[in-house]
């Protein structure tokens, strides 16, 4: 059995987890205060060319997604995402938890349009009742979307110049920023998405570590008192070494880049393979996540030896599948697959 | 200077407000256990035809949508609404507030269609991930909808089914029911809702009250512990009376489908009008709300005479607005607009 | 019957409900947008001598605590009250589900020493580990308090000194606020609680309104989009005059205060009632409610003819009991009291 | 420098770092569907005694106890505590922004009396006012408390039956479990505890883990939908194998109690160490953590080269210091120790 079912099939790269090992013994504070946390936030600003950032640890996508997004809006504020954001999509209803909705807009795979943007919010402020509808207060983008597209650097530029004309933070959920980064189609680097967004994150989950997200806060901009509040909702973990260790290895050597390339080389390998099979593919995608369009009974017999996403049926006899790449993948796993296509 | 602005720009029905001036020197007990919600919950019961209904009154329109769905919801679940739907569009997010999703689905002149609440649900369950989404455990409509358009009987049959199939209750926000009731094009009665509805509200403060709304649950289906809930989340007025006796009065009689006719009747003749004098409708209501059509010209010279409710912009040129009749809208208003017209 | 059960147990003062009659067919704005609204605020801002002061309404105590709480607390603090303050006993959680810790302090009579706010608060700051516990944000008081005693004027100067050192809002429940400024034994006017309180309110609904509480914000202080953080919490009501039009009333030629007179005459003189006839007092109120010590048998045949509150029972035979009068409290009600006891 | 701040200075135990290593390439199913998870249940189970019970894995012990009293209770419910509880104490208000509020006892070493418990419920439910306040829903105790202390099981059984007459859980916060079942002077097991708990939780980060509580559920009653519900709160781990390995390791050949026991052992050594120098204990406490009393100036020179956590100031100059053993601790440190004292 080999798996493609997702980038967190396996535990961490062994480099992260030598960090783990290295530094088990070391008396560290806790709640984030060890010095793997400060050393890892160090690394990751030079990564961004950005001294002046803030830099935090938390555990996972979601968490992240609720904490950033809910400590940043003000209480009448909700948040801009297109209608398949994870935050909309997949997350249970997190930020409702948190009190907040999310305002959403048509995507083109996943991707939000300035343009768009820019429409709602003129029409928001122009709408004479708008004291009785919810403020738009940030704009929510994923970078690679959930179907695996990636902004190009002037999307992105129109969307950070929406957000300044209207004062409201850009935030890109960087789930996977690992793969967007390294993608053979990409004009965007990490100093790019510093400059041009407000806050975002840098996935660990689903990129070498065993858990752990990495907020950026570009501007000055984290709220004040994080410590508390990431408390009060739970995510604050006593021993915050944990996280420091991961990403001070993943910033170690461009260790978190060279995961990223891996895992997108295989990607583009396993997408050649499909085309040559003949199988179509719901969308092109240039990061870790392939999305081709298999028909029921190749479905069926690919699940017995192979374990993929059901991503949704297209029509009663052909389903979307996804099939993920990560850095435990390896040049072996791609020839039993082609094998069995 | 007239107003067709809203539904709500005049005090209290005559005979309602007689009513608080009557009881006014009785002593009563607080919180809602006064004679006067006990004798207009079994007025409305008779009138509803349901002995086993439970009846509850609350302030206003927004506190009773948010109230009756975060008390009937799951808190893993959320509740399907049109993307129009009121809950969605104008109350501030009041629902997110309470911690819950709103699950949108396109709409036809404010309507939702069973065949889409069906799909949605049946998605919804074979999606494999559906653990991560969140629940949909309601089907809220609005009954006039925010368009003036009203359900037939069996199209309300058809979501009753549904949601009967999925065990999950259909709730009617009937903030303008009044004006649904008495509509010159409706086959469905109160009866037909208490039927049909798991639990809904009969609209006072739209339809001559100083504020109020009656809560219908259909089935035994209050949730324990009312009055708790409602005063945590401050809607438990010390003087209950107040909605008690306005909405005694409303239903002695049959007052309160009195109001709705009268409403009705000029709506039409309003219609009428502004058919006559060339203008066009944005939709064939059939309620006390009527949406012409107005140049930004005609608009400007209209609102120094006139007060009404821009709606959207269609185009640079040309407006929806909002003329809303009620209980003491008169024919002279109508005179005077067909003047100034 | 008679009936001392409470300070609602009776609809508006005359004054109150004529002015709702007089201004109930003229047109007015919704949503607290109209005449009466505004010329309230302008009447109680000359009442409390304060040109700059905010002021809204809001229809009930609960719902007013926990607006004004909630809104002007920052995510991460909490309330500091006395343990027997409103807020902390008889409000269903309404702060909690706000999302509100509140930080409770001994009381005597249901005040609190501002020594024992500042010692909270320095111990707070002195605490190594106060970013693992809710920042005290605010005071909350209420004047009088739930027993019916009040603040000296020095009191809550040393409150107000204790909340500047700290810059934490002083906040003070009015709930029956009419009936602390007409006690005859304080030395605490109108203005001086403008001067000293950051933020309080006018109690409505237990000095003579059908409903309602007006909320003075004395630095311009209100929160930035108070309409809509209202309308969030569902507490915007669409016919906004209601409370308007009473709260004009109210402050049109001191019937605010004469209210509040009539209530404290009647209960000095319950009290001397009480004392001749030879009972006890839980304690020395100056307001109006008063607390006798009635033995079980006493209580039970009192109960059959006398309308009161059991507050606790001191022991297996003797209870507290609350007594309170009102706008509606008759001489003759006091005189067949007397007969009775 | 030496280290007795916490139980979370240092890592995971070697074993459980090493079932991290041993299974990182194997390829597991995420959110905590993994086989590891899987077989750490059914370990906890047979340590209970309770093949019955439902175990859940968490990562933190705030985020535990919020999310097992949040997704327990009815939303008009609140939870009983001692005053020093965790969740009233330090938690900076998770429980309230779940929208919980905490109903406080006295306490005695962090200890709830059942006769308190029974007092306060039945108090509750003769007020005649109830349905104005919070109803109490749950006991949470701590066990060891904060302070260290230990319930005996009679303390417990008395507990468990107050709240089976009562209807309510009975919630055991167990982030230090291990020191708990281990400690010299207890006659509770894992065993008793199943038995009497509703619900409790095994303290991993505290005990051995990197991080990660184990959720035992005694009755079947897990909340419906708990996947979803820990998702909406951001708790849910995408690689939840790291949860479950960790607790695996920890459960196999009884490691748990071998931790607790060390630690155990060597705090009584350095009660003894204390005690022989002539500090007085704040008090007796015979699980991993020691409150010795320490003059300012003791402290000040001891904090140079041994890091304590100071818990309070007894007046100006005595000051409670914690000493905490733990997994990692030595005797060598102890050795230290009492060279510097």
């Amino acid at each position: 059995m080999i798996s493609f079912e997702s980038d967190y099939i396996t535990g961490a790269h062994p480099k992260v987890l030598q960090r783990l090992i290295d530094t088990n013994l070391e008396v560290q504070s806790g709640y984030g205060l060890d010095e793997y946390c400060a050393s890892a936030a160090e690394k990751i600003k030079a990564a961004c060319g950005c001294p002046d950032a803030q830099v935090q640890f938390l555990a996972g996508g979601t968490q992240t997604n609720a904490i950033v997004i809910s400590t940043m809006l003000q209480e009448f504020e909700g948040v801009i995402s297109a209608e398949t954001g994870h935050i909309q999509a997949h997350e249970a209803g997190a930020l409702e938890y948190a009190g907040h909705k999310i305002l959403t807009l048509p995507q083109q795979q996943g991707k939000l349009k300035a343009e768009d943007v820019r429409t709602l919010l003129k029409t928001f402020y122009a709408d004479e009742s708008h004291e009785h509808m919810v403020y738009p207060g940030m704009v929510y983008i994923s970078h690679p979307t959930e179907y695996g597209a990636l902004y190009s650097k002037q999307e992105l530029k129109e969307l950070a110049d929406v957000c300044y004309d209207y004062s409201i933070p850009l935030f890109m959920d960087g789930a996977r920023l690992a793969y967007g980064l390294m993608s053979h189609n990409t004009d965007v680097t990490l100093q790019d998405i510093t400059e041009l967004c407000d806050v975002f994150y840098i996935g660990g989950t689903k990129a070498g570590a065993l858990c752990g997200e990495a907020v950026v806060f570009t501007h000055k901009n984290i709220p004040a008192h994080w410590m508390n509040r990431i408390k009060k909702r739970g995510a604050l973990l006593a021993k915050g070494r944990l996280l420091g260790a991961q990403f001070d290895a993943l910033f170690t050597d461009g260790l978190y880049f060279e995961i990223g390339k891996h895992a997108v080389d295989l990607a583009e390998k396993l997408k050649s393979i499909l085309l040559q099979k003949g199988y179509k593919l719901y969308m092109d995608s240039y990061t870790n996540q392939q999305f081709p369009i298999l028909d029921k009974a190749t479905l069926e017999r690919l699940r017995r030896e192979v374990a993929v996403t059901l991503w949704e049926w297209l029509d009663k006899d052909h389903a979307v599948v996804r099939m993920a790449t990560t850095w435990s993948t390896t040049q072996e796993d791609l020839d039993k697959l082609e094998a069995l296509l």
